[in-house]
């Protein structure tokens, strides 16, 4: 049925029907025309925008795109360091989330924590009790930083824990990492503006970024960290505004950014003064031994913006994120949270702050890095033989896989949902939209036997594949 | 103490110490060099920032400021219809929230419901039974559009109550309608694009257009309505995008547009491509008969974005919005809402659920109507015998009165907050930062006998001000 409707639009592109520029029959129109239902049409025209062949108007309809143009970014742009995200090749996240909820058996393309390894139980018991002590807390508006009790002690804990000296004043709620680094790059980029961006990285950052029309210039990480020469090139001739970098467990590579190298970096952004916004979510989540301390560690001029997110491996349901800056830049970010939602919800405040500072946490991380370790060692088994090449990360959620050369990631995917397996392609979490020899596939989704029998179906899908050059 | 550092720099600027365009010591430095807290420093330097004396460039520090030149906005900008917020009479959030936080005995600044009059130990219970029935609950991420059940139950709602056709696809929950507003400005217009705003309107929303660099052309606002030949004429020859309205107990006025300004309107959005933000906070919360049906009930094409906001009245703590529009305009607005926070925690919207729907709710938005209709005739009442003037109000939480033309508003609130009153000055609520012989003041917040004194000392501190002419 979706299919129909793609082959009749292409059809209507093809034999001169629709030309570049064209409104195309409204969604009402061409369903009745085609005999299906709105939603179809609907779909098909979105899935068409997705590959280019349309664009939509807001609130005028659907468009062929013209072949030359861009939507809603600068025009032209010098194909030189940097890349606009908006490359042919790259997808964007409505892509992401199409796989996520192609409803697969193995779901390996989600960097989530199974749900049954969160202390589920004990945060309803914290939730009631905050609900009990504080009986107003539903009608009290949050401040916009946030509840300030549960700043001062996030102060205190940055400071005993990892040494971070930040006053409450200096420490911002935020409902989620992706809502911080949002706050973020609207404060301190404006559309046209540069910003540094990792290759691979965060799929949602290079959405973003391209949402706000600002200009990405990509960045290799490696297992060995970043080409800091060419950092520091792309500093002095492009004078980038920040650099958004992922520099522990990285995702989706895993990699951990030496310590010589974050000290390095931090030289380099208070030369070429560019905000370094370290997104710092998986730093708990170590198998062996602690990673080095967090850039916002060295840094003593107020260069580095540090996000540091609990959402994922406390509560994904409360949407939690500590935001730390100095205050020149904190007064930047804080007039957008209040325009942007005027503060995370206070009961939500509590119940973290009720249970982060409760014995039970230190359990929880403890009995969680032993959980996801056994399931990142089952996955590693399970690709033992394939003859597959990654680096072993020490701690995080995914593995991050480079294909033989003669397997295409998509093709593979394409594949592997029929077999019903899902995983990340690499050109998702690239800038550029390349990358199709690797793949994101994360481990702490699913029990280590599913583990087992995903990644089976995974290869079984590789065995089958014509082989790349044979097309 | 904090005048000492306002003096040194004002003293500087006189003395040529730092000439325009020049960076001021840090806030460190000055904080030594005067003997003073860095906190203090800081604030002076950010009032300074305030009162365009200094501008902050991010991470940099405080520079003065060129007198010609404004920050963050489109340069030139003829002065002709538009506002661009920024002219200098303008204040912003920061005043406002400086005005709602200062110590005052009687708030009357905050457009907010008393908590004490809020269902708090029924939203607690059904918190507590929606943590039993749903254990998993906290370990959930929401979709990006909101918990389905919630929305398919608005849809029912919206159907039945108002006779608003709108399926789930076409409902967004949002963290309170501040995220609303923001996530369709963002979705509909980008920066250097022209909006229609009602004069007065809610302040916030000026930052918000001001924050996006938006050009606004601000419509007046009377007890009957628009000029509807003012507005045809500002979209024929200045084509907004968009017309951001709240036409049902507007915020601050609380003026109702009448049905047939509502059905006009709709006809020129037609005609001249232009969406109406519909932002419909107050409509539940009537006097005596309910409003008229919203704009978004005759629109038939798609033109019209409504906002639906629960809660101020039900339960701020739980920021709990509803955003409906036509597919075409929602495929545009859910990207966004992706990548500003992911969606809303379904915590809230599954407590919100459980309540709205019980019938709890009915009654405590009867004994609610009530409750404030009473503090609004106390404020009346209180008011009777001053000479001001205002339109008595059929809804909302405020009082829109005009003052004697020999008072100042801004002049008034510095006498009040010194008597311990504090309301919102007009040219907050005025695009073009005039407005000053009007203020808005809420009897929301407040108990009846509360309201007696409150005004009783704003009157007072009134009567103790130079007149105007004398000044």
């Amino acid at each position: 049925m979706k299919l129909k409707v793609e082959e009749a639009v292409l059809e209507g592109l093809r034999t001169g029907e629709w030309k570049e520029g064209e409104r195309l029959p409204s969604v009402r129109v061409m369903a009745e025309r085609l005999g299906v239902h709105r939603l179809t049409v609907l779909k098909a025209y979105s899935r068409l925008e997705e590959e280019r062949v349309l664009e939509s108007r807001y609130r005028s309809g659907y468009y062929v795109r013209n072949r030359e143009s861009g939507v809603g970014l600068p025009a032209g742009g010098q194909e030189g360091h940097w890349a606009y995200a908006a490359r042919p090749g790259y997808r964007n996240r409505s892509r992401l989330s199409d796989i996520h909820s192609f409803p697969v058996m193995y779901r390996m393309s989600e960097a989530l924590l199974d749900p049954t390894l969160l202390p589920n139980r004990f945060l309803a018991s914290h939730a009631k009790e905050v609900l009990d002590r504080h009986p107003m807390v539903l009608s009290t508006y949050s401040t916009v930083m946030g509840d300030l009790a549960l700043r001062e002690a996030m102060a205190e804990y940055f400071r005993v824990r990892h040494g971070i000296e930040a006053t409450a004043e200096e420490i911002m709620v935020t409902s989620g990492s992706q809502q911080a680094i949002d706050l973020v790059s609207r404060a301190l980029v404006k559309r046209g503006d540069k910003v540094l961006i990792e290759r691979p990285t965060y799929s949602p950052a290079i959405d973003l970024f391209q949402q706000q029309g600002i200009r990405m210039l990509p960045v290799d990480l490696t297992p060995e960290g970043y080409d800091l020469g060419r950092i520091e090139e792309l500093m002095r001739v492009e004078k980038p505004r920040m650099f958004y970098l992922n520099p522990t467990f990285h995702n989706p590579t895993g990699y951990t950014v030496p310590t010589v190298q974050r000290k390095a970096l931090i030289e380099l952004a208070e030369r070429y003064s560019c905000i370094l916004v370290e997104d710092d979510v998986y730093h708990d989540l170590y198998f062996d031994k602690p990673p080095p301390p967090p850039m916002f560690y060295y840094d003593t001029e107020g260069y580095v913006v540090y996000i540091r997110s609990y959402s994922k491996y406390i509560a994904p349901g409360l949407r939690m994120s500590m935001l730390i800056a100095r205050p020149s830049v904190m007064e930047a970010i804080r007039p957008i949270k209040a325009l942007a939602d005027a503060g995370t919800p206070v009961l939500a405040q509590k119940i973290f702050h009720s249970f982060f500072f409760s014995h039970r946490m230190q359990e929880h991380i403890e009995k969680l890095r032993l959980a996801v370790r056994l399931r990142k060692e089952a996955m590693e088994h399970a690709f033992e033989h394939s003859g597959w090449k990654w680096r072993s990360p020490e701690g995080g959620l995914n593995l991050w896989i480079q294909l033989p050369k003669e397997i295409s990631a998509e093709q593979l995917l394409a594949r592997s949902l029929e077999l019903s397996a899902a995983f990340v392609p690499g050109s998702i979490c690239d800038p550029f939209g390349e990358m199709d020899d690797w793949i994101r596939i994360s481990y702490s989704l699913l029990g280590e036997k599913s583990i087992a029998e995903g990644v089976e179906r995974l290869l079984e899908a590789a065995e089958s594949l014509p082989s790349r050059n044979s097309n």
